[in-house]
């Protein structure tokens, strides 16, 4: 079975770079199942109704997020009825949506985790027991298993890279919006890469127009933030799972830059 | 010229890996100046004289470094006649060693450069000011300018990059000790990339033995850090640098992964 | 020479609070200046023209302030006309605004400085440093100097309030909104209080309606935080300083509870 | 039932100030009970067995601690032998100790509960939903809950209170070593401070040498910092509680200054 993660899309550049993109990727590779980080695809924070279809419609089947998630505050509207968009599963209870979905393809099922780290981020309970409650109450039921681990650190990201070693067919990491060239099938068969990167204007500070950005970082003021337009990054990793074992056989990344 | 810049060395088994890849990889490439960050030599925390000695014999012409500087109190006792040796320039004045030095290579000049990001890092100048202040005082005097910028977040490095797209030859990132895949030439010519990744063991979490650091991160008690051992990584970034322009018309990552 | 320091006014409670009670504390006690900090007297986040002009009728001859200082955009458009308004001067130049002021009285000038500290809040220049660049600017034009420390730290307060002994007059805390008991004269004779606290609405959690803040604490999701009412805190402190030494001879807390 | 509690005991000159000032206050006062924290009073640092030991007969009855419990390795080893020694609560399950204890006082349980807080302090589990946690297990069995909550923020702390306002007879804080004045009965009968203070060394920086923490502020490299010396500050609060209601009905602050 063939499963692409895509990175965290960044505004409209980052949809448009989506179905710009995914369709051929997923043609060319024989893609099952695509699972695409939609956090910031509404004009760089958070997510609407109407981003979310987008993002299916370019040919994700799963969608995960992040801190994010929240920004739109229209997400509460419809996120319980989405049945394949996750949000962290570490927020406390009781918060909208699901922290992780099963998703059914052909005689497997494959569960899709998300959870935020806490390293430089905002207070959540531990993702470490909390993805192990969540595996022990689908590992029967799924035969892969995939986490986004939507955090800052390095060291938080790669814990959990081992922590799941053997136990998850592949954990990968969002939230920095950059690439990171890790990629590699752990000891144990679980694939990981510390962060997928974005999918949004090359041409900006993490998919916000840059001025603004160093504007903030040399003076300290509050400055607005806007969504960063132009060329664009496509930033993917793709596994081959195994049959019969359900580890990662093989692992690519895929980095697309559009020229300045 | 041609130009190597080797990530964070990490303990015993960072420093043998650079030995054993770094002749080679300067023989093969042609390399006239390699760049090493030395924070982590010494049991993953902090430099010696024996651990610089060691990475000046591997081949290294400049030794970087960053927050893990004063790890070794030893440090201070040589750290001031070390010519090529820089620590981060935004430590407040007067503190022991330079933030920059300038490495004479035929008949040009290299200024080379380190400062540290703030982002959820301690407080330091501001690397922003200071690097203006820093450009206007060897500008003239170096014809090349390299920025080993030792900072956690993708946001503060990227807004680093942009800001001195043009007025550098390369600016690099380290301290995440996980290489970035986004080496590019930023479109006025500066070489750059987010994180160059460590020199150290892959069985770890950073250089550090991972077992230690889950237990850390799952009971939030304190725990004893180790260097790892084990199969090693090795990072670098090469550059290419147009001899009439001083910028840069090629680069290229390097990753070797030993096996597990 | 009896000089009066009021903590952050919170919105229109603490705006009504401070009218209240201001005139009659002033008269009470005989006070020849009044410096009280506004960074909360808009809808607790920053200040208008209005807030400003609301403080300045209740009594205050001069206005503080701190890391709020801009949440309201309207203030860049009249905080560089307003002589006795001061914000953190450790913001990077340039600035909107200024980091001191200088206030004449009788035949003497009272330097008053605001500073921000940078113990887990965002990265600044060095308050340390900063304090030392005005003081040897201004020391030989006030006799009496000062100092509004806004931080988020025991320890850097406490650090500056060492720091200054014997170089400045007072040194005062604002920022955390809760009173600190520890007022006291340094050794070398400088008045010193951790944080004088704020006016503004008890029922509070800091001058916020306390369910969204308790809401925030146990979901860790965005809350729309408001201006909370109701019975209000006063949060003061006096000090009496000797018109040969310029020194404090004595100081005393002001702490009024309106009823539940 | 007189109910008294200590801050942080801090180092050497901590617990001496402790001895000699805790007998006296507790016959004067006719105190009943005393919960004294203890997790700085092994040189600043930690608690060991000779200095819980001193504590105790200086005349605790129970021994409250927060980050710092696990400095010197030795607590581990005598941790759960010590029925009244209890350590933040929210500290990951399995951990050494115990996050609350039950004291007998004549016909009453008197439930004591330790927990960290989260705001700029290192991942925990979540305080509130600890709290109600615990209060569910022992609210039948306990007449009177005392919490102290050792954090850093103010308005963590005071969320806390509100949070706990009629479900706990007092809720104190610890951690910042600065008492504050807000000492109060909440609407519904709970006793509440933001922080008791700490019991140390006056002429110091949270009980340690003064001039290593500055040095630390102002030039940001690592600096040793030791236990401070000479007059002391000793800081309490004692609270009355009604033999009916189980409702605190007075509170009063204790503050000693010796002088400098
Ligand atoms: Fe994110
Ligand atoms: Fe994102
Ligand atoms: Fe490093
Ligand atoms: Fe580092
Ligand atoms: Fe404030
Ligand atoms: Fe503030
Ligand atoms: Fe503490
Ligand atoms: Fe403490």
């Amino acid at each position: 079975m063939k499963i692409l993660m895509v990175g965290d899309i960044c505004g409209r550049t980052g949809r448009t770079a989506l179905l710009k993109y995914l369709p051929g990727i997923k043609k060319e590779n024989n893609i099952d199942i695509a699972i695409v980080n939609g956090e910031n695809s509404a004009s760089g924070r958070g997510i609407t109704k109407r981003t979310l279809d987008e993002i299916y419609r370019a040919g994700a089947d799963i969608v995960t997020s992040g801190n994010h998630i929240w920004d739109k505050k229209e997400v509460v509207n419809f996120i319980d009825d989405e049945p394949f968009l996750v949000r962290p599963a570490n927020y406390p209870e009781p918060a909208p949506g699901k922290g992780y979905c099963i998703y059914p393809f052909k005689a497997k099922n494959i569960g899709v985790i998300n959870l935020s780290g806490r390293s430089f981020m905002p207070p959540m309970d531990c993702p470490f027991q909390k993805v192990d409650y969540i595996l022990k109450k689908i590992k029967n039921e799924c035969q892969i298993i995939i986490l986004d681990f939507h955090a800052e650190t390095t060291s938080e990201k790669i814990a959990m890279g081992w922590y799941l070693d053997g136990r998850a067919t592949c954990v990968f990491g969002t939230h920095t919006h950059v690439q990171t060239a890790d990629e590699q099938i752990l000891p144990q068969g679980t694939a990981y890469i510390t962060d997928l990167g974005m999918v949004g204007p090359r041409d900006s500070v993490l998919g916000m127009k840059k001025d603004a950005v160093l504007e903030r970082f040399k003076y300290g003021r509050p400055v607005r933030f806007e969504a960063a337009e132009g060329p664009a990054v496509f930033s993917a990793m793709l596994i081959d799972v195994d049959d019969q074992t359900n580890k990662t056989t093989a692992i690519k990344r895929i980095l697309i830059n559009e020229p300045f």
